[in-house]
């Protein structure tokens, strides 16, 4: 079963319709929640007066921010640098709004539709102040004095605090040392010095659904239920029991379906705070659907870097001997649940699979009053990639190298696995795995033909199109722990329910899970229930983010299922009156190596374990075991991206004609699921590089509110993705030996389409930013050179 | 904590109407059930034609047999004798009718009231056939040859089946022997044979809630969810999962609070059937709620006994040297899930606390078209109590023996305990397992003053009032295996829950449970929280019937708790570098033996208990652990009642004046609980033996269909209970000594006032059937004698 391209176990349900998403759950009774968000970037709240709303039939409740100053502001799930701490957005806004969108007061009413009725009649005055929105631009006061303490939470007196919330830098060899030294070598013609300057437009996951809660507290139980999270129930558990003033045990937090997740949906917010604390105070069940308005101004935004790197060079074959890299992250207005997880990987994962002796990056999150920004698939990879194999590119242009040739000699070579990068990367340290990725850049230059798709572009150019091939390579991380947890119960009936405490945003963990188990247990996968996303089913589980549940909850199905092996064995031994080595599983039952006639089923087996059955065997009652599996180290896996681009002549528009994807994963538990998850982090990768970008009016007012405005890739504009699943390179860091797949189809995309671009148009530094705009491309297209 | 008058952790929520009760369950889009029962007692189904119910708007379904004939008739959950099989009861009735109110159709609609409306219009033509009505007459033909192979369900062709469903003996020493000798000793004086004949009337438990039930299958989780049982949650799981053909672990099934069970409330009946089968195949939420009506004719009946017995008593002190009984079981139409229990306890338990050499028991278990009778509070006890009890006053009258006197003579003396029966009840050995009955009568007779009672009974004779004072003594049961479990989990706030597979039926065991577990780590009781009754949360679970759960349960949740207080010691022995022996738990919390003040308490250590931690201590991660407990014998609980009655000379109205319990329950976990357990079953047992009965007409129509007809007493007509709680004989077969305390309220109450009421009286074998009805006493009352 591991590595059969089994179908998704979780399709059945949902392409009957009997899906369940957060507003599918219906509560009796329930209040719908609307929020009344700021309509200016950047002002002083003179009144927020909510009477009139109140005056409105079926409106139950309204607040404002001395409502719930009691609550605190958002708190760090992850990268909790102590100087973010005064950074951290409130429930709702106190007496300054930092972006349009932020939450100002809340309504509860009957039906969503009165609630909308009555967050209109909410009264919000507004002074405006100037808005701050370049995060480029000299770091301006961001919180002054009179508010330092209140928004610190730090428990000591602040003064106030500028725009740049924290600067930090990742660093290993010496930096300085190389460029000092460089004047001479370039003097002497030896090495070179190519400086790029990068940015990457703020965009982010727009998911099918938008986000939604409901909440009810549970008078009868005592506990307060939380259905619609995803991604990291358990986290949003601990954080929701807080803030409710509840003890963790009387908080469940359950899954719902999800229309997908990519960093952004999921993570603990205002409006999920407002939610769980409204259910307990007005003891009633609240229910919060976003709309996709809201969900484009108050969701996580992302990406938003700008990248000035300049690298020292080797001149007669491009080794990159030193790299120093600066960069600004578009934070928006807040820091929320990730801390400073982009910047730091960003800055930790830029010298990707290049041995890179000296390097250093300095990372700036900056404050902008724009909508606060998170993670997105590929979270500073796709952001540091684009920038790293821009400079790549623009090497081996002025050093005239082949690009792939160029990128042989600098990669850390296969016979230097495993690899440590004296740096951190999540705070674990980072080693490249396995891997090598010279054998993945011939598999795919062969596979796809690069020479024959370069001997096309040449052709077509000669008849005049704007064609190019491009090409980027890249380093993805996945499975970070510290653990996950599963336990396999099998009833009476002979049912195999796979319990844990992974999390679901669509990516088929459950099927993959099932797979796993279904291997050990030598079972169809499809017979096997997945129940996770329940925190009352299972203690512990860290979430769907970061490529960690196929390494770390499938390792911990793996463990499950082999010591429930052994249980049925030594049950079964027992039952036989024959040692535990005389017994073997085989096709889910336990047999007799010696007379395969003799066997008993995993139900036959459940039933022996009645509890005073299992007593005499000193087993615990029930055929159930756990597994854990617990890691400090990531995996690396690895990829190639490859675009053919056309450009128009007439119109300047870019079609993406071919987008081949080399990608390593260690092992492909499910090779039809990891092309799956390539092409759609494809598509998602599309859009950063050509379509999406959050953009602003001079005052702060966002202009892409509708997805009129907020561009996403259509089938029409997504090529069909041609992938390469390579199993060369498995982890040694877990007994699957996989790796996660769930980014690495997003991380080069712009890179490689930048690439692309540039070929097609042969401007020297013409794509130095993403997404690419027409406009551009417009201007250029008369510049391109004729053949 | 143990021992203590604890407050009910189950009040506040019930108290501040919180609670959950099954109707309080709404499900989105639930549909209504409602039961079209039959109107006559005997007769062949003509026609159910539901085409008019359907045209109902609102009526969403209606079934008859034809819609059902798939499912099996409902099974056995205890005493299941394989002869009884072919009686089990259908879902629907097939084409013959056995009582009034047999489910017949069911209609579904969008509300109760359009249900109702629909089941109005199903047309249900039934020729009637004489009804059977006295388990007393000779057997008639009850399954006639043509419908015996359907009913059987035994896999093998049966042929007719008379009324008589089983009839079988509990029997030692040698009864037969014993009476030919007889004929001998009484003419020689030494001895004499009494015989009494005694009618328990048929009554029954009539909770304040009705029963009812809601099932949802819910498509997205593939589980099918019923919510409103109670008592046996796990048995009922499996059989809906069967039904269902669903495996056990995708039924999930949730108590809900409930208003008192006694035994009938929380089988699986027909209806439940209907409601958990219609949510699978209508794929809508189902919801069920009796009304009183229904519960009256629907619900088990109960008691419904005649005993003949005779006894060979030796003249000089009414020891009694042999007993020979045989009783008839007024069953009812249908042998339901307790199969055989009633009539098999009947037997066993009939000699009671004495020794009785020689003894046997005939139970006829007989069926008639009535309400189906299975187990209510203390059944078999109540009514062979009686019989037994009224035999031992006659054999005192006719002797002249001091009852009391009479009873210590004959009773198991404390010396020989444990004490085996050579019978079983069910299923166990019968081994009274400690006892000091004379001490028990001595310390009631003392602390009640029976002399003064009897000199004032006299004065008050003196005074021409009609009043009498008498007494009983029984043996209850109490505690019956196979096992019960528990899990005591704290989590990082350090709320501590217990998780078990325990029911509650209102009896305060989720107050029992935590005082276990609070005695066990030192922490107030009503800190902890109790999660029963959830087939998800627990894997095995007995149910709460049978005075089982403070036995069973308790000890399980003390074993959990002493397991958890290793686990707690073993952590912070690591953390303190310390051995397992330098620590000890103090006031929920564990203290370095030589240095208090360096402590961990139970959420300190269970944060510690994280996976990455727990790993490396080598503990399973959370602070969690489980107990059960195994037992393969009963326990023996045993008491007195006496009352004080009154007879209005111009009404022959029965006043119970006062009503005394002694009663030895090894060990009281909480005497306000078992004083309340024991009020209430006073309560019921006065029912039975003066107010409730179920009567029929002569075609077998039911009479008491409400309760202006079916007299339940209320707090006019019974007396403060006074009792004694006593712990002389704590049980030795479990660790906390303890021995149920559910029943031993209701055993002898109707045996205590036949005696009051006789004696009140003073006519030789008057009273000898319950309830004694107004009518007697008003025959009776001119026959008193004057003083």
């Amino acid at each position: 079963m591991i590595g059969a391209r089994a179908r998704r176990i979780e399709d059945p349900v949902l392409l009957r319709g009997a899906g369940r998403f957060a507003a599918d759950t219906v509560r009796a009774g329930e209040l719908h929640m609307r929020v009344v968000r700021s309509p200016v970037a950047h002002g002083r709240i003179r009144r927020v007066d909510v009477s009139q709303a109140l005056l409105v039939d079926g409106v139950v409740g309204a607040w404002t921010y001395a409502d719930v100053s009691d609550l605190p502001a958002i708190g760090f799930r992850l990268t909790p640098r102590p100087e973010l701490l005064p950074y951290r957005q409130p429930v709702l806004a106190r007496d300054e709004v930092r972006y349009v969108g932020e939450p100002v007061a809340v309504v509860f009413a009957t039906s969503a539709y009165i609630a909308e009725d009555g967050a209109e009649r909410v009264d919000v005055e507004i002074d405006p102040l100037d808005a701050h929105l370049d995060p480029d631009a000299a770091p301006v006061t961001w919180i002054d004095a009179d508010h330092a303490t209140w928004a610190a939470g730090t428990g000591s007196r602040l003064g106030a605090q500028d725009s740049e919330a924290t600067t930090f830098v990742e660093e290993y060899g010496d930096v300085d040392d190389a460029f000092q030294k460089a004047e001479e070598l370039v003097e002497n013609g030896t090495h070179r010095v190519v400086t790029v300057d990068a940015r990457i437009g703020r965009h982010s996951g727009v998911p099918m659904e938008c986000r939604g809660l409901v909440a009810m507290y549970d008078e009868a139980e005592q506990q307060l239920v939380v259905d619609g999270a995803a991604k990291v129930p358990f986290w949003n558990r601990e954080a929701i029991a807080e803030m409710a003033g509840l003890p963790p045990h009387r908080v469940i937090v359950r899954e719902t379906h999800v229309g997908g997740g990519f960093g952004p949906r999921g993570e603990l917010y205002p409006e999920d705070v407002l939610v769980t604390v409204a259910a307990m105070r007005l003891r009633r069940p609240i229910k919060w659907i976003e709309d996709r308005q809201e969900h484009l101004v108050a969701t996580n935004h992302s990406r938003g870097q700008h990248h000035r790197i300049r690298a020292l060079v080797r001149t007669t074959d491009g080794f990159i001997e030193a790299m120093d890299c600066e960069f600004t992250l578009d934070q928006g207005a807040y820091v929320r649940t990730h801390g400073a997880t982009v910047a730091s990987l960003t800055a930790s994962m830029l010298p990707g699979p290049y041995v890179v002796p000296h390097f250093r990056a300095r990372a700036r999150v900056r404050l902008t009053n724009k909508t606060p920004a998170g993670t997105y698939r590929s979270p500073g990879r796709y952001e540091g990639t684009f920038a790293r194999e821009r400079l790549v590119d623009k090497i081996a242009r002025e050093l005239q190298l082949d690009p792939l040739t160029l990128r042989r000699t600098n990669f850390i070579p296969a016979d230097k696995m495993p690899y440590e990068r004296p740096i951190q990367a999540m705070g674990t340290h980072l080693v490249h795995d396995s891997g090598d990725y010279a054998l993945l850049l011939d598999k795919v230059c062969e596979r796809y033909d690069f020479d024959g798709i370069r001997a096309e572009v040449e052709q077509r150019r000669a008849a005049e199109e704007i064609v190019g091939f491009g090409l980027a390579y890249f380093v993805e991380k996945s499975g970070i722990g510290p653990f996950e947890g599963a336990r396999v119960t099998v009833d009476g009936a002979g049912q195999v329910t796979i319990t844990c405490g992974a999390s679901s945003v669509g990516q088929g963990v459950d099927t993959v899970l099932a797979q796993v188990v279904a291997h050990a247990l030598q079972i169809p996968h499809d017979a096997i229930r997945v129940v996770r996303g329940r925190t009352d089913q299972f203690e512990y589980g860290r979430g769907a983010f970061a490529t960690r549940l196929a390494v770390m909850a499938g390792s911990a199905a793996a463990n499950a299922a082999e010591a429930l092996v052994e249980k049925c064995r030594r049950v079964a031994a027992h039952e036989f009156r024959v040692s535990f080595e005389e017994v073997a599983l085989h096709d889910g039952a336990i047999e007799l190596v010696d007379d395969p006639g003799r066997r008993l089923t995993l139900g036959e087996i459940a039933r022996l374990l009645e509890p005073v059955r299992a007593g005499m065997l000193k087993e615990d009652p029930g055929l159930s075991a756990d597994g854990w599996f617990r890691s400090d180290h990531m995996t690396y896996p690895y990829g190639v991206h490859a675009a053919v681009v056309a450009i128009d002549r007439g119109t300047g528009n870019l079609s993406i004609e071919r987008f081949i994807v080399g990608y390593d994963v260690g092992r492909a538990l499910n090779p039809t699921l990891v092309e799956g998850q390539i092409a759609g982090g494809v598509a998602q990768g599309i859009g950063g590089a050509v379509y999406e970008e959050f953009l602003y009016s001079e005052d702060g007012t966002p202009l892409c509110t509708t997805f009129m405005d907020y561009l996403i890739p259509t089938v029409l504009e997504v090529p069909d993705v041609e992938a390469l699943i390579t199993e060369d390179a498995p982890s040694p860091i877990n007994p699957l030996g996989v790796k996660g797949a769930g980014e690495g189809g997003t991380t080069a995309v712009a890179a490689a389409i930048g690439s692309a671009v540039d070929d097609a148009l042969r401007v020297p530094d013409a794509i130095t930013s993403v997404p690419i705009r027409p406009s551009l491309l417009r201007r250029l297209v008369d510049h391109v050179p004729t053949p």
